[in-house]
């Protein structure tokens, strides 16, 4: 999906990391602890974020599809269309264990519970 | 094409930012200073490396293709198969240059230059 602007197609990882997500009022519900990617292709597998502010604090990440996160230039982050109790029921677990094992178990689990289109098939 | 390990194919881009790039020989060529990540698709467009060690202090940053940088576990970092000479003739610039208009500037002389398989056609 095109980005508001139309200039922000090309992302430094280092700006995406730490940047807010917030829910589509604005309210901000996380921030993106990193970017996994996937050396043997050229894809960007998921990125895992911290939704601490809203389920309270944890060490767990959420694995969230890439195209999941809607950046929106006023609202300096990313917005995500995902309800707390969604959220609380989603695949999440720890950064070594989001990517043990190639990442794609979490992965999977991920595209297949947002139900997001799957960039590998 | 795989890394050495099998082990690696998950990679978080916090990991590889500041990782060393070596040359086949082993020895220590330049960093990844950054990865640049299309926000419209699933793709890495390229890495952002530094070679000052090698091409003397400068502020420029390389494009490099993400298929090209091998990583190797025993090396501790990436390995290019570059020349000196192949760099010093390469596209380079400040970071904001290689990601304005959408990146796709820097990222299509990149690929061209060093023949890399674009992984968008």
């Amino acid at each position: 999906m095109p980005t508001a602007s139309g200039h922000t197609k090309a992302i430094r990882a280092k700006k995406v990391i730490g940047t807010t997500v917030k829910d589509p009022s604005g309210k901000k519900i996380g921030e993106i602890e990193d970017v996994v990617l996937d050396k043997t292709s050229n894809n960007i597998m998921f990125a895992a974020v911290s939704f601490g502010g809203l389920l309270g604090m944890n060490e767990k990440y959420h694995p969230i599809p890439w195209n999941m996160l809607k950046y929106e230039e006023d609202e300096s982050g990313y917005v995500v269309n995902i309800t707390k109790e969604q959220l609380q029921a989603a695949p999440a677990d720890s950064i070594a264990e989001l990517t043990r094992d190639d990442g794609l178990a979490y992965r999977d689990r991920a595209f297949d519970y947002y139900r997001s289109p799957r960039y590998w098939e």
